[in-house]
């Protein structure tokens, strides 16, 4: 029974929060705080890319069911000189959980970067010898009834 | 400018390897292994969603270029008890390269084997206390002139 | 906060209705009344597409929410012998107002017509140079709490 | 009035089962009962295809209106030697019903089905000439207005 | 190996016929002929979501090759009083046959038929007795080397 | 024939330039000067929602060919105190040009920007008695058979 039955479930208020990290070299760290990425913003445009995945993720997830989210945010912090953090905040009143509605915006939002910054990434061969994403995690879920 | 002009570059071979891991709980890849998970496979389903993204990556990426990718797999290995490896190749003759569409099809494919396995790693309160996807990075990019 | 949270708000109903025109030679405006267009009815297509394109408004808008649209209507009306006037009506129970999808109906349905007719409005060099979109505006958005 | 408005209808409980069946030759049942389809498991590929199609029928045909369905299934059974039937089953509560729905799974299962096998299918000159698509019905359409 | 590897194949001219049936009650076969149907013109429709479907076969079809169809056509027949047939041609110059984008073509004009003819083929308790899809074949494939 | 048959024709160098304008309030465009919108920077915002719009041209268009573009680039430009100017610039090695992919970018991007711009465009009543999207049109098509 791939696709759970959700019919007899009340709709109640959801929230997921998750996070994800991508490690850059110092340089490009370094260019993103100073405004110095040739294609454009890459936090800005992650952000963008981060919300129109999330609202589109019962497409890419096979199983997950559509849900009407209500709300996306994604904000980056940069964490130290090599790294990068996003985290995502997703709600909406449904049936189930927004948890991968979360994990499917700051997975984005990192590849995002990463397609953003190539140019400064690879390596003389083309190659990407230290960019890396990790520590994605969902941070808190909330289910709440009365809301 | 932040949609590289690509336009009088030649179309050459192209191909791209990335990898990425996801931690889980001991009991859930034992469950993968003995094919007891109730949604059903979450190793195939997740290489069909990972090949299905990566045919998209243009639509998800904001600065990607559409590319007709002629080949695409996707491979997973238990590499412990926790942890489980998707690795995707991806092939075509492009003007630009396809690591984004490797990564994507590997990001798809570790979001969906934790959408097929929320149940179990769920803790009582709903939580996620120790699912984590990590590891995410680009095995080889390969750009053939003659092939 | 690109996305404005709209958890909190009540469905109630909203209609919106929004117009756009374009304008053509005088032969391709006589050819769309006189149904000589090779490619086939613009009309029609363009009420087809622009229905298409109102349900997916959360799709190509960065920041607008998902809406379960449950009705749009596209009319077209022939203004004078160079001008054709689309008009959208969207209606939906939503958090928010319908006004973006009218908008992108109407817009979609004056490219559509722009592209059923390109033979007839490109000049011997390939160029349009009279071909022109204007006056796409929101006529009327109505938000009723009781009904 | 392409889009009927259905606006003003209360959402209640949908359920449509539909189904189809796939003419192949003796041999390329024989590898699907087997497990020995070389592209995949052509049935576990087809459910995951149907259920991501039955999600997205409001982007294929034109005048349906968007649903969140809460529910989708699909059934194989090998009706004979040469003959396997897909059963898709979809729940919503909605203010219109989900037959299509229904059948945009089932015919998508029959697709994907046809698209796994083609080798086996394929004569020498790669024509088809025995593979054929027939049976899509309704089984049954439900509306129950106290669930 | 689930996605074929075409990248060596050359690109080749490639073309494909398809068919398929609806049978519908006589009277929404006369109404079709007569231009009765309420919700607007059933095969016009059928056609433009038969085109926007074979252009995104790879989208729903999970192993299908990403291809630059360079025509697509969808032509009808009322065969009797109570059957339409469908016909689908797909051309492009790709490395793999275009057989899937004609069949998805012909199932989505005929599944639009059904979608604009709702009304008139339920019975009483909202059931479709009659209405079925049938007949859904491959007539032709070409490849032409020299093309 | 709604699809225009282009397999035969040779694949040459396009390119197509595209612009529209909307009209806002004095406030309005001062705001977006100063960095003063809330949700966020609309310039940018537009920028991406275009180039990922004109990369799905044929999604939205029924009868447009799908086209790899190799380039989208989209700039604005405040033209007076109320107006604000989009110009799109699309490039591709194709069969057939590309002006419809610069006008689905122009309209796009103005249609996200009236998003952006809502809560200062709307009067108390919720209505746009000002806002305006016109003058879309085609500045430049190009096609050189030698590049």
């Amino acid at each position: 029974m791939p696709v759970v039955d959700i019919t007899p479930k009340p709709e109640v208020y959801r929230e997921a929060k998750a996070v994800g990290r991508i490690r850059l070299k110092k340089d490009t760290v370094e260019r993103i705080r100073s405004g110095m990425i040739e294609k454009g913003d890459p936090l800005l445009t992650a952000k963008i890319a981060a919300v129109m995945a999330a609202k589109k993720t019962s497409e890419s997830i096979p199983f997950c069911h559509p849900i009407q989210i209500t709300h996306v945010d994604v904000q980056f912090r940069i964490l130290d000189e090599r790294t990068i953090e996003a985290e995502a905040t997703v709600k909406a009143r449904a049936k189930t959980g927004v948890e991968m509605e979360a994990l499917v915006a700051v997975s984005t939002a990192l590849l995002t970067i990463w397609d953003m910054t190539k140019q400064y990434e690879k390596d003389r061969r083309g190659q990407y010898p230290t960019t890396e994403i990790f520590g994605i995690k969902v941070l808190a879920k909330v289910k709440e009834e009365g809301k």
